[in-house]
C-alpha cells in the first residue's frame, strides 16, 4: 500500500485520499451550478470538532465565503467544510454574504454540526448571485452520501474543479510516538493562479493530534514553499483558500515544535503541499508540461523566491517552454528585472542536465539535445546558479500555450 | 500640413518625421543580419553636435551598447546614433563590448562624427555575436544614404524593426517666443514590452534650443507618462533605450522650465513619446487590438499607476479582451492584487461608455453592446475610478491571442 522514498520521514500512500487520515468522511454531487452535469457541490465531514487552520488570498476584494470562514475559524476549530464550484460568490454585496451564511446554516444543520463550525468555499465566475435552490438542494442530498461510498472522496475532488483537467490528491502517513498518523490533500485551481493563494482551493484533512496554533504554524510554512511558490499566469483571485482539518484520531502524543517527531510531520505535510501545488501548476489552464524554476546563489532565501517566481512568470520563458526553445535570453532577462541583487558577471543557466550559460557566457550546446529534453509532456527544469550567495529557492509553473488564450478568451460568454 | 488638436499648444504634422526637425539626416539598409531581407543597421546623423539626453532598461543585464552610449552621452551631447536589428549584443561578454565600441568608432569616421559623440543601439536575439563583417559593411553604405533619399526616414524606422508590423513615428511643431520649433521621434519594440524600458528603441530628434540637463529632464518625465505605461507581456529587456537630441537650428530663446513656452514645449514632446508609446502596445505581439486603462480616484498618482498596470498586465484581462469577453471579474481581481490602498467597497468599472460595476456591485448591462464594443480593432478602454481619492493614471497595452504564443514559441529556433 505505501512506498517509502528515500531518505524521507514519511510514507507515501499511493491511493489515499481526504477520507484515508481517521475520522472524515466526504461527498460531491451536481446540484446545478455548472452548465454541464459535472459535481459542483461538495463536503468534508469530520466525527469530532476537529483542530483546524486556514490560508487565505491576499487579494483586496474578499469573497463572501471567506469572510464567513474566517468567522467559524476564530475558535481554531472546524468539523465541515462545505464548497461549491461554478460560481464564485465574489463580489456579490450583501446578498452575496447572506447567502454564504445560509450555506454555512444549511450544511450545518444537514451534516448535524454546529455553525460556527462550518468552512465555506465557492470557485467559479465572479459577479454572479449564487442560485440559492440550487445550493440547497445539493446540500440536502449529500448527507446521504457521506460515508456510504466507495468513491466518496472522488466524488468530492470532482466537486471542486472548475477548468481543471484532473483532480489533484496526495497522502502520506507519519509514525508519531509509535502511532501512525495521516496526512491527506485535495485541492483545485488551474487559471489565475499566481503566488498568494491565486483561485486555488485546497483542503488537508490528518488524524494527529496537533494544537490549532501548530497547525495554523505549520500550514503558513507549508504554503510559503508550495502553494505560494506556484504560478500559471500571474493572477491572484478573490476566493483562495486552503484549510487544514485534524481529528486527532491517531492517539499520539500532542504534536508541538518541541515533539520529537516534529520535523517528521512537517515534512510530510509539506509533501502533500507540494504534491497538489506542482499538481496545480501541471494542470494550469492549457498545459503541456510542468516547468520547475530552481535558482541557487542567491543573496537570500527570499531573494531567491523573487527570481523563481519571475522566471516562472515570465509570459517570454513560457511561450518558450511551449515552443520547445532553449532561448535562455528570456531567462536571464527575467533574472535581471526580478528586482533582486544579481552579479551580471556570474549566472550559470542549465535546462535539465544541459548548460547554456556560464558565467554570463553562452555555452555551445547540443540543440538536439535541448529541443528533445525540451519537448517532453512532463517535466522540463531551468536550474539558475546565480553564484552570488547560499539562498535557494523552488518555483513551479507551467507553459503559455494556445489552449490557454483559447480558455481565457471565452471562458465567461 | 499641421492639425491643430483642440487646446493643445502644439501642432501635429501629419507625416512628419524624424528628419523634419532642422539638421537631422538618417537612413538604413540591410547589411545581413536578419535573414530575411528587411533593413538591418541605421542611423540619424546631426549637422551639429546636439543636445541629448537618453533613458536606459532597469534590467541588471545591460547589454554592451548601452555602456557604450552612456559614455558617449557623459558630455551630455550626440552628433549621431547607430543602431542595427536582428541581433542584441547582449550577454556577449568582453568580444560584445569591443563589437558595441567598434560600431561606435567605424560609424564615427564613416559619418565624419566625433567618436564620443555616436549612440550605439541594438535589438534582437540575445547571447550571439555580431557578425562583423555585415555591420562593417552596413556602416560603410550608410553615408550615401543619409540626406540624399527622399524615404531616408522610412529606411531608418524599417531598419529598427524587429517583430513589429509597422514602424513607429511622430511629429509635432510648436511656436517657442515666435519660433516654431519641431520635435520628432521614432520607435521600434512589440515584444518584452513592460513598463521601465522594456526592448524597445525610441529615438527622438528636434530643432529647438535647450540645454542637455532641461532636456534630460523632461525626457524622463515623459518617459514615466508613456514609454512606462505600456506593457505587452510584461518582461522588461536588456537593450532598451530612449534617445533625444536637439539639434538648436529653431533659433529659439533657450529652453528652461523657467521659459513661458516651456508647458507648450513639454506637452508637445510627451504627445511624441505617447504616440510612440501607444503604437508600440498596439502593435504588441500578436495583438489585435489597444487596450487602455485609466484609473481616477486612487490615493495617489503612482498608486493610480501601480494599478492600470496591474491591470493591462493581466494575462486573464487581455485573454478577455482578445476574447470581447465584458468579464470584468478579471479586471477588479487584477485592481485587488496591485498591492494599492483600494476601498472594496467603491469601486466603479467602464468598457467604454458601458457601466458594468458601480460601488463593487455588478451592474445589469446590455451584453450584445459591450460585445460590439470589445469586438473593434481599435481601442478598447478599460475605465476604473477607484471613487477612494484623487489620483490618476493611464496605462496601455493590447490583448493576449493566439499569434502572441505562435510568435514565441518559435522566435529563436
Amino acid at each position: 500500500m505505501g512506498t517509502n522514498v528515500g531518505q524521507q520521514s514519511f510514507t507515501i500512500i499511493e491511493n489515499g485520499t481526504i477520507v484515508t487520515p481517521s475520522g472524515f468522511t466526504a461527498g460531491g454531487l451536481h446540484c446545478g451550478l455548472k452548465k454541464t452535469s459535472r459535481n459542483d457541490i461538495g463536503a468534508i465531514r469530520c466525527e469530532v470538532p476537529a483542530t483546524a487552520a486556514a490560508v487565505y488570498t491576499t487579494n483586496v476584494f474578499q469573497a463572501a465565503p471567506l469572510k464567513v470562514t474566517r468567522e467559524s475559524l476564530s475558535n481554531g476549530r472546524l468539523q465541515a467544510v462545505i464548497v461549491n464550484s461554478g460560481n464564485a460568490n465574489a463580489c456579490t454585496g450583501q446578498q452575496g454574504e447572506e447567502d454564504a451564511y445560509a450555506m454555512r446554516s444549511a450544511a450545518a444543520r444537514e451534516l448535524g454540526v454546529a455553525e460556527e463550525d462550518v468552512a465555506v468555499a465557492s470557485t467559479g465566475v465572479i459577479g454572479e448571485l449564487l442560485k440559492m435552490d440550487a445550493v440547497h438542494s445539493g446540500i440536502t442530498a449529500l448527507p446521504a452520501q457521506l460515508g456510504n461510498e466507495a468513491n466518496e472522496a472522488e466524488q468530492f475532488s470532482q466537486a471542486i474543479l472548475t477548468t481543471d483537467l484532473v483532480k489533484k490528491e496526495a497522502c502520506v502517513s507519519v509514525v508519531v510516538n509509535g502511532k501512525t498518523v495521516t496526512i491527506a490533500g485535495a485541492a483545485k485551481g488551474s487559471g489565475m493562479i499566481h503566488p498568494n493563494m491565486a483561485t486555488m482551493l485546497a483542503f488537508m484533512t490528518s488524524d494527529a493530534v496537533i494544537g490549532a496554533e501548530a497547525l495554523q504554524r505549520l500550514l503558513r510554512q507549508a504554503t510559503n514553499h508550495t502553494f505560494n511558490m506556484i504560478t500559471v499566469d500571474g493572477d491572484t483571485s478573490t476566493n483562495d483558500m486552503l484549510v487544514a482539518m485534524s481529528s486527532g484520531y491517531a492517539g499520539n502524543e500532542e504534536l508541538t515544535m518541541d515533539h520529537p517527531d516534529w520535523d517528521a510531520f512537517a515534512a510530510g505535510f509539506t509533501y502533500v503541499c507540494e504534491v497538489l501545488a506542482k499538481a496545480i501548476a501541471r494542470d494550469g489552464e492549457g498545459a503541456t508540461k510542468l516547468v520547475e524554476v530552481q535558482v541557487t546563489g542567491a543573496v537570500s532565501d527570499e531573494s531567491a523566491q523573487a527570481i523563481a517566481k519571475t522566471v516562472i512568470g515570465s509570459s517570454l520563458v513560457k511561450s518558450a517552454m511551449f515552443g520547445a526553445d532553449a532561448n535562455w535570453g528570456r531567462i536571464i532577462a527575467a533574472v535581471g528585472r526580478a528586482g533582486q541583487p544579481v552579479n551580471p558577471d556570474t549566472v550559470d543557466i542549465r535546462l535539465g542536465d544541459i548548460s547554456v550559460l556560464e558565467q554570463s557566457r553562452p555555452v555551445v550546446f547540443d540543440e538536439e539535445a535541448a529541443l528533445a529534453y525540451l519537448q517532453t509532456d512532463d517535466t522540463v527544469r531551468i536550474i539558475v546558479d546565480l553564484n552570488h550567495g547560499e539562498g535557494t529557492a523552488i518555483a513551479w509553473g507551467c507553459d503559455l500555450t494556445y489552449d490557454y488564450v483559447r480558455i481565457n478568451a471565452a471562458y465567461r460568454t
